[in-house]
């Protein structure tokens, strides 16, 4: 079965909200077995979306439509499915006593203009919305299905959990799809294919190899599409390993790992601990590191020192230290690591200081300009990077060389 | 000017990257007044690349790709357009000696697959790369035009912004977009369509009103396209004015302002300050208040104490009070919340703990239970919540919730 996933809302096409809907119903039909052809966003007129279902019919056999089920005049997607299947709306009463109750439980005003959210396609089966007003739709014609879901993205969510992975289910007989990938430092892009290219032209046909680099790590994924489940996912173990043996050992690690996924199995496994001191990364390497479950076993917590005083009170920089050499200098990053190494009792620490731009506080160092300090338990390391503009960039990078440079003294020190 | 972009790659289709190309490159067309009108993800296979572009040109004039211009096998994107347009592969040498330069400044081998890079269209326009090996390639053909970019976002902003948008521009020609958004809070997306019903019905022909409703508040959006920008943006302003007259003063502000913004952007007008303790939001707060610039002026600092030990030891939270309430209670937050205030000085602060889950560590609390408090001058206020699972819902609603807290306190005030 192949698949189309569309979006529809202008505020996507004009760049003000990201679309995060798509990759997760993909992520959902890759687990399922369904392979997704394409996802497409498109403006909320009736030309756009009958063109686009028109143009997804001619690639797929299923098409998830998210957007455009509101109550407001803007939202038209129903009335254009309606026209498209030449249905007609009727009053769901089922649906009608579930948002008067829904509205009557949290006290807000039912107007009329919510009953026409009761006013569902005739030939649709209707799959109820527990968790707001918009029903979702399924359309079958001519062994095709059309599913219409509301846009916000807890409905959408609650919605394909709840109705449709269980139908698409049922009609069941999906091949199997199955991914593994690598993440490979030190190696570019085009020195790694070198390296492959014997391994890469001995692939099984239902077997691809698939390179994604960004800056200072590359991702290689294999991915399988097979009715036999077994043979895939063997086959795609055994190839693993055959890839990993292509590199040096302490090149590669098997699984989608980042530096900051791998500080977190490491830390935990070896029950040591760890905790960070930031300026200019405002918080980001400690949200990173708390953004999965457990890390409260390894990360004791840290200090976002946004001012200078917060640095002297805090962490003990002295005043002297940060006069001399200004707040974004290597001698506060070390004295801040040593800090909150001293506070928090912690095995490593990190600390960060910099001028995330666009304009720079009291320093002599210009935009851009960040200090990382690591230090481990007998010694300090403090690198200076110069990461230019924009903000997002500087901290974005800044907290991936943290998590990097921890990473690499540790793995060097095992 | 109609527009279409496409990004390709089978990682967007089985979900295991966020298609974030897409959403940049709308904003700038959408700046730039052209008219995009559909973004496409499709797979790297040159049946899907021909398809997509096959319909993209029946739709639009202007056609972005990006993706699939590595060395790799993998990378089809440059040998399908060639065949899509008659075309054949020459030389560019020019290009070819910057390719080996920059390997010869970075100390990487040369391999002959990285000449593959210099083989380029000999009918289109080259626009040099100057992050990476992948040149863009502009092709026209019939009045109408298909720009090739890599896929790594930096390399793909680099060339819009050097190459793409400049020739834009020199083509020009493009009417006005303009849109402003209102954000009300406490009417529901029914509601507000019934109280704008007769705004509505009277906007002219070029200006659309959208609802973009999320948890907590909804999003009023005019738009419009016009070649008269000066009218344009009159009419807006006008049209705003008349559509916050619908609404009390307090509910309704004009711009796409989050809680966050509102804080930011107060705080630094009254020169007031603020810091935050933090347990189960584990920086996310910190982060978000630093991620615009001009932070430094009103955030001055924040503890992530995710260890009981660091509430004690940095914050003063009492020994007694975590073991007669445990970390997860209303006595924590409070004690937390004034050790922060009482650290750095600041007029106002924020405190959180709770468990995020999915486990609990040593609390009675259920997973999901987040207590917030926050302080001002003369008074601690204190709320439980329970944001249920997952994870990331938990740490996202509790960040929310704690600007929503200190927003609506500083505006009863003021």
């Amino acid at each position: 079965m192949k698949a189309s996933v569309i979006t529809i809302g202008d505020e996507i096409l004009i760049g003000q909200v990201l679309d995060t809907n798509s990759q997760w119903i993909a992520n959902k039909l890759h687990v399922l077995g369904v392979e997704l052809v394409e996802t497409v966003s498109i403006s909320d007129t009736q030309e756009a979306i009958v063109n686009g279902i028109d143009h997804a019919l001619s690639v797929a056999d299923l098409i998830i439509v998210t957007g455009g089920l509101g109550p407001t005049k803007d939202d038209i997607t129903k009335y254009t499915l309606v026209d498209y299947f030449n249905d007609e709306l009727v009053l769901h009463s089922e649906v009608l006593e579930d948002i008067k109750a829904r509205f009557k439980k949290r006290g807000i005003h039912f107007s009329e203009l919510n009953k026409t959210q009761a006013m569902l396609p005739k030939k649709a089966t209707i799959l109820p919305n527990k968790l707001g007003t918009a029903a979702g739709m399924w359309f079958e014609e001519n062994g095709k299905i059309v599913i219409s879901l509301p846009g916000v993205p807890f409905e959408m969510k609650g919605l394909i959990d709840a109705e449709v992975l269980p139908r698409l289910k049922k009609i069941g007989g999906f091949p199997s799809q199955v991914y593994e990938t690598y993440v490979l430092y030190g190696v570019g892009e085009s020195n790694a294919a070198d390296m492959l290219s014997h391994f890469e032209n001995n692939l099984p046909s239902f077997i691809k190899l698939a390179y994604l680099p960004s800056p200072g790590r590359l991702r290689l994924r294999l991915t399988g599409v097979h009715q036999d489940k077994f043979l895939l996912e063997k086959s795609i173990q055994q190839l693993g390993k055959e890839l990993m043996l292509v590199f040096k050992d302490e090149s590669i690690i098997q699984g989608d790992l980042s530096y900051v996924d791998f500080l977190h199995q490491y830390l935990t496994e070896h029950k040591e601990t760890l905790s960070v001191a930031e300026s200019c990364t405002g918080g980001r390497i400690a949200s990173d590191l708390t953004e999965k479950s457990g890390a409260s076993t390894f990360f004791l917590g840290g200090v976002v020192a946004y001012n200078a005083l917060l640095k002297q009170n805090i962490l003990g920089v002295s005043k002297n230290t940060i006069a001399k050499f200004s707040v974004v200098s290597k001698e506060v990053a070390q004295e801040m690591v040593l800090g909150i190494q001293r506070l928090t009792g912690s095995k490593y620490a990190i600390a960060t200081t910099g001028n995330a731009g666009p304009s720079t506080d009291d320093t002599d160092e210009e935009v851009g300009v960040v200090f990382i300090a690591i230090a481990t338990q007998n010694q300090v390391i403090v690198e200076q990077f110069n990461f230019g503009q924009p903000r997002e960039k500087v901290v974005e990078q800044a907290k991936n060389k943290a998590f990097e440079m921890l990473s690499k003294e540790i793995l060097k020190n095992q």
